[in-house]
C-alpha cells in the first residue's frame, strides 16, 4: 500500500520542446511514441516555436521553463539541424532532472545551470523505435529514451559514456565595477529584450531596482529607468525590468521594445549608472 | 475504499487562457508549477492566442468555453496589463466553477453568467511561490492559486472578501420592438463576426432562422439570409447564421466575412425584418 | 486485481485534428466535452492548423501520425467545409483504431491503409450533446461519439452502416519502368516538400538512396542527390530524402525548398535516373 503510494507520488512528467511548429504531425508522432511504451507518462508541450534550427533559443527556453519542473522530469528537445549525421543522441543526468536530445550544446544551459552528474550517448537499439528515420531522431530515438528513462531505466543502459559534450559558449555577463556587459539572448512574444544579466551580476555593480541607469543598447545610449513593474513607467515609455526568470529585460509599457529599438537577439547592452 | 472512488471520480481540471503566444516557455512554467503542487491535475488550455493585453477578447473566450467545462473546473485568465500595479488578483468563486486572474474584469462576463458567489483576494502567500515576481503573477499567485483551489483550499483561505470588483460593461445587445442592436465581440480564424445577439433577443424581435434580414453593419446596409447552416448560400455569399456559442454571428459560405465586409471587434449591428 | 490491471493498461486515447486555429475556444469546447463524459480520456492534439476546409491535408496529417498511436486509439477529425449540410457524421472501426468525422473522404487515406473493418452513421441522438448546433458538430456529435467510443459503446449503437462512404482519391504514385510519377501532397513547417512517392515505389524503379537522380517539378527538369540525410549536401543545396513517414521529400539543407522551387501542394513530380 505505502509503495504503491510513493509510487503514483511519482510522476511520469515528459517535457518537449522543438523547432517544429504545430502545423504538422511531427509533434504529435512523438506523443504517441511516448504513449505507445509508456501509457501512464504526463507529456508537457514547452514549446514548438523555436527558431528553426536555433540552438541558442532552444538553449534558452529550456533553461527558463526547466527549473520550475518537479524532480525526476525528462527534458526532450529537438533542435537538431544535424540530424542523420555524425552528431550523437545523448541524455544528460543532472541533479534533478534529465535531459534527452542532441549533442549540440541546446541541452547544456539549462543542465549546466543545475549540474550535470553524467552523460551519456544513445545507442542501445534495444531503446530505440524498431526502425530508426534517418531524418526524424525526435520520434525514433529521443521519444522512446524519454519514455524508458521515466519508466526507470538506468541512463547508463542506453550506452557509453560521454566524456566530451559540446558546451555553448553562451556569453555570461561581464562585470567591470559599476558596469555590466551582456546581450540579448530572446526576444518574447511581447518584444520584451531579455538580456543574459542576472540579478546577481547587477548587485555587483550595485545597480538596483528604483535607479535611473545608462544602457547602451547597440549604438544607442539611453536612460531608462530600473523599475519594479511595467506599470511605474507612463504607457509607451522604455524600462528596465527583472522578468519572472531573474534576468534583466527591457520593455516597452503596453508597448513592444523590439519595434521601438530596432534591435533584436545577439545585441550587445552594457547597464551602468 | 468507497472514499477513494468518490476521490478518484473527482476530476482536477484547471484551463488556461493567456495572452502569452505559444512560443515562450511562460505556459510551461505555469503548467510546471502547477503539476509541482498537484501532480493529478488535468491541464486544459483554451487559448494562449488572446491578442495582448485585450481583456474583452479573453473574457469573450473565457465565455464560449467554460460552459462545456464539468462543475469544480477552475479557470485561470492571465490577460493582465496591470501586472506589477496595485490591480488584486482574485478568486470568483461562481456556480459551478472558480475563476482565477486578475481583477480587471476579464473573469466577469463568464462568471456573471454562471452566478457569481463570492470574490476574494489571494493575499495568502501560503498559497504562492515563494518568490512571487513583479512580471509574472500567472506563475507566481494565479498557477499556484488554481492547483491549492483544485485541491480543495476552501476560497476564503487565500485573503479577504472583494465587494467591488471591477465589472466590465460589455454591451448587452438591445432590443427595440422588431430591431435588435449590439456589436461584434469577436472574430474568429475563420473570418467569422461573431455578435453579442443572442438568439433569445432575435427572438424577442420576432426574427427567425430562415428569414432575409436587414443589416447594418457599421455603415454598409445590406440583405442577408438568416440561415441554418452554412451551406444553405452558394460559395462567396454573405449569411448569418446562430454560432456554436449561441450568438448571432456573420459569415461568408467558405470565405471570409472579415475580409469582405472590412470589419473588426467593435463595429455596431442592426438587425431587423 | 487482475481486471483492474487490465483495465488500468487500457489507456483512453483521442486525438483531435482540425482546421480550427489555436485562437478560438473551439479545441477547448471539443476537450470539455470529452473531459465532461469522459473524465479519464487522454486528449492529444494532432494538430489544429490543418488550412481552412483542405480535406487533403486534413487526410495526409492523419494518415502520417496515426500508424505511431497504441491500439483502440480514437481519432477525431474536424475538417469539415459541408458541417451543416447533408454530409454525414461517421464513425469508420478500423483494424486498430477508430475514425470519427465527417463523411467527406478526411478519414480515409489513413482508415484504408490500417484496413477499414465496417463504417457507421452517427445518428443515436443519444450519444449527442442534448443540444447539437448546426455550425459545430465537432463539439455536439464528433466529441461525445470519441467520449463513448473509447468507454467501450460498440459502434454500431451510434447509427446504421454506411455502405457508400465517400473515398478520396488522392492520386498513388504511377511507376512506368524507370520512373515514378506522383505529387506534393503536404508542405510542412520547414519548407519541405512531401509527395506520395513511397519508398515501395522507387524500389520498383531502381531508384536507390546514393544515387544521383533526375527529377521533374511542374517544368523545372533538376538533378537532384538521392541523400540518406540532410547533411549530406551542403547547406542550400537541394536534396531528396525518404521523411520520417516513408514518403520522398525534396528539401534544402538548412533552407527552404518550397522557396527555393517556388512549389506547393499539387505540383506533379516525375522522378527518374
Amino acid at each position: 500500500m505505502e509503495t504503491q503510494t510513493r509510487l503514483r507520488s511519482k510522476q511520469k512528467i515528459i517535457t518537449l520542446l522543438t523547432d517544429f511548429g504545430l502545423m504538422d504531425p511531427y509533434v504529435a508522432e512523438m506523443k504517441a511514441t511516448i504513449l505507445t511504451l509508456c501509457p501512464d507518462a504526463k507529456i508537457i508541450d514547452i514549446s514548438h516555436l523555436v527558431r528553426k534550427f536555433d540552438v541558442k533559443m532552444g538553449a534558452y527556453i529550456l533553461a527558463q521553463a526547466a527549473p520550475y519542473f518537479p524532480d525526476g522530469t525528462v527534458h526532450v528537445v529537438v533542435v537538431d539541424p544535424g540530424v542523420g549525421t555524425e552528431r550523437r543522441p545523448i541524455i544528460v543526468q543532472a541533479e534533478r532532472s534529465f535531459y534527452v536530445g542532441p549533442d549540440n550544446g541546446v541541452l547544456m544551459l539549462s543542465a549546466k545551470r543545475e549540474g550535470i552528474k553524467k552523460i551519456y550517448e544513445i545507442k542501445n537499439p534495444k531503446y530505440m523505435l524498431p526502425k530508426v528515420s534517418r531524418t526524424f531522431h525526435g520520434r525514433d530515438i529521443f521519444s522512446p529514451a524519454a519514455a524508458y528513462l521515466v519508466m526507470g531505466v538506468p541512463p547508463k543502459c542506453f550506452g557509453p559514456e560521454v566524456i566530451d559534450p559540446i558546451i555553448p559558449s553562451f556569453a555570461e555577463p561581464s562585470v567591470y565595477e559599476d558596469r555590466v556587459s551582456g546581450e540579448v539572448i530572446h526576444v518574447d512574444n511581447f518584444g520584451n529584450l531579455i538580456t543574459n544579466i542576472s540579478t546577481e551580476a547587477l548587485e555587483k555593480a550595485e545597480i538596483r531596482e528604483g535607479d535611473m541607469i545608462t544602457v547602451q543598447i547597440g549604438d544607442k545610449l539611453l536612460k531608462v529607468k530600473f523599475c519594479r513593474a511595467y506599470g511605474e513607467v507612463s504607457p509607451g515609455k522604455l524600462l528596465a525590468v527583472i522578468g519572472g526568470g531573474g534576468l534583466l529585460e527591457f520593455s516597452v509599457n503596453l508597448g513592444n521594445a523590439k519595434e521601438v529599438l530596432n534591435c533584436d537577439v545577439g545585441v550587445k547592452i552594457t547597464v551602468s549608472h
